[in-house]
């Protein structure tokens, strides 16, 4: 299959990539290095350097012998859209090209603008390159479970079959998202749900959870190979930052209670899901929504592991609750759904002491490269916003 | 009350602007003349000429003494809107600041993309302009009936009360709009749904219904007050519309089975809404939906109607169903409720023959102007888009 990766650069894109590739797949990866530009900006660089797309692919080559095509550019622009989308003709999309960071987005007018704009105008690009180039193919779309906030009824999959007044109608399930960011994925929804009906476009469309870990099966060929891993508050999730505080000796930094409760799952169960979904693509004129995450953990509860995990690493791992700098419930009903990909076949990975301990083990290989200032987080606050600001934040240095 | 107006030049912008002047408010308009630039690019100018803003609003002060501020400019361009909202100083903004036109949204890929991302953004730096200059003021937005789309259910004001699996929560009603206009609107409110309950802003949200007529007690002062009157199918509302085209003698194109209904008001419901949103503002934190509309017709009850009246006016009204080039429903369940206004005093106009007569009057007028092919529908259809198109759209001419 012809597969077209947008945000081929990213924590995910990357290795959903190489995985792809090594199933044999034609794969072409597109990328404007945002993320790469924005962490430089704000001065929150990832543990290690991860070379460009142009030398990753060239030591996957030379580690497999498969080739995958690179295209540098922002999908922004419809030229850059209309070349891949006609060199690569791709049976099937999947796309992670956002600005994906929920403190990011709901820092200052600039992030907030950015966010909004990139996330929006890159999917309407590319419902619109798919009716221009390839209306049969199979567009698989990031969204996450953030969509739907923490509401006080079981979260289903996507949809709602709601009665009122004794008539009855299915809806898409109704969603209040936690951040600018989140929000984006919300009218992301919102458009290809419309194009869907109204086309007849073939759309999968991904609530996904917080994802953790590095390793893959292909990244094991070589370390060049791995992904990026931030563990600032802007672009590392909160596993990932947690297993950084430990090995830095900082307390792990729970936000308010701690009774957060999301979906987490494991980078290797991302690359399976998404494998899943382009063997199996919505039909056409199907809006297919599926709830991406493996467990649900409180953020108290994913402090108790990592310092269990921390303890047992021979770290004194302490926890300390910090004022929740974001607008959230800190203890609420959570009960989501997410049977869609166990009747597909995925067999999950649990979050273990075992994989934390192992994160340890190579975040620790780094510990004198771990910036402390990257390591707290709380500088971006939902209720300030940076006045007039047309220039770089320096809040964050 | 100081109240800022964007979108101030438009069919209900300047209407609006004349009446809460002459009810005492001091009054800013902002607009960058998109339609009139959007209607002579695509050749869909209106009946009549109207003056320019700066001109509108000296015909005004001379006719009533009152000063109405004048803005030109782009409101996606972060200066301009900083400087409205600065030197303006706003209690009050009533934004109407949106391409308005759902076949001009289906056009291309040119007019999609500047529907979406000129909508959007416009809605989101208001949104950062009131958290920056004013955040205790109050917004009212103008949003559609259409966001709902025709749902088997009953259609309340803006939420829903949902019980699922033995619980409850209340949710912004469900929406599914009918075409990427409408989908603007939707993805609006989600915008603004966030950040009220993010930044505790007084939001109110209009879901108005198409809109019909020209007379208002204001512009009786001076037929240069008049609001533009489009009867193309891009920016002529149906009523409209169809008594251009009694009067030109053409039949009344209807779409499909002419069972589609909506809920429709008189400019002048318009205005008594507005009125009545600016002098009951909502709370803080309180995203306050109200429906805006004050009677539902079918399009073939509306022919009907117009067919009558132009009988009476002495003109031979044919009937013609033509291919609908809209993607939707033409027969289908309809029940939305109304009752916020009402509940606030609003005294309606019904649609009568009479109120059909008088604007054949008009019309009748300038019936030498009336343009034959810009009478005739069906040149945006939903199904179509027109491939690479980076110039204008030159299927209209």
């Amino acid at each position: 299959m012809r597969i077209l990766i947008l945000g081929g650069d990213g924590y995910l894109g990357w290795p959903t990539a190489m995985q792809l590739s090594a199933s044999g797949h034609e794969i072409t990866v597109v990328d404007n290095y945002l993320r790469r530009n924005l962490c430089r900006e704000e001065n929150i660089e990832p543990l290690y350097q991860t070379p460009n797309l142009h030398e990753r692919t060239a030591i996957w080559k030379e580690k497999t012998g498969n080739q995958i095509e690179v295209i540098i550019g922002d999908l922004r622009n419809w030229e850059v859209i209309a070349d891949a989308f006609s060199k690569s003709k791709p049976d099937c999309i999947v796309h992670y090209a956002e600005q994906p960071s929920a403190p990011y987005s709901m820092l200052n007018r600039k992030t907030a603008s950015l966010t909004l704009m990139n996330n929006i105008e890159v999917t309407a690009n590319v419902i619109f390159a798919m009716k221009e180039f390839c209306p049969d193919a199979h567009l698989i779309k990031l969204g996450t479970m953030g969509e739907y906030g923490t509401p006080n009824i079981d979260i289903e999959e996507g949809w709602l079959d709601i009665t009122h007044n004794g008539r009855s109608q299915k809806f898409l399930y109704p969603r209040a998202a936690g951040s600018l960011y989140h929000t984006t994925k919300v009218l992301d929804t919102d458009l290809l749900w419309f194009y869907v009906r109204t086309w007849g476009l073939k759309v999968t469309d991904l609530m996904q959870g917080p994802v953790y870990g590095m390793f893959t099966e292909e990244s094991s060929l070589d370390p060049r190979l791995l992904p990026f891993f931030n563990y600032d508050e802007m672009f590392g999730t909160v596993i990932n930052r947690f297993v950084v505080q430990a090995v830095a000796g900082y307390p792990l930094t729970v936000y308010g209670k701690g009774g957060q409760t999301r979906g987490y799952l494991n980078i290797v169960d991302t690359l399976q899901c998404v494998k899943l979904a382009v063997e199996n693509p919505a039909k056409a004129g199907e809006l297919r929504i599926m709830n991406q995450f493996t467990e649900t953990f409180s953020v108290n509860e994913l402090a108790e592991l990592v310092k269990k995990a921390g303890d047992r690493f021979g770290l004194d791992v302490k926890i300390k609750p910090i004022e929740n700098p974001r607008k959230e419930m800190e203890e609420h009903y959570y009960n989501p759904k997410h049977t869609a990909f166990q009747k597909l076949g995925l067999k999950s990975v649990p979050l273990t002491e075992n994989v934390l301990y192992r994160m340890m083990e190579v975040v620790s290989q780094y510990s004198a490269d771990i910036i402390n200032k990257r390591i707290f987080p709380g500088k971006a606050k939902w209720n300030q916003f940076n006045k007039t600001n047309n220039t770089t934040n320096s809040s964050l240095q």
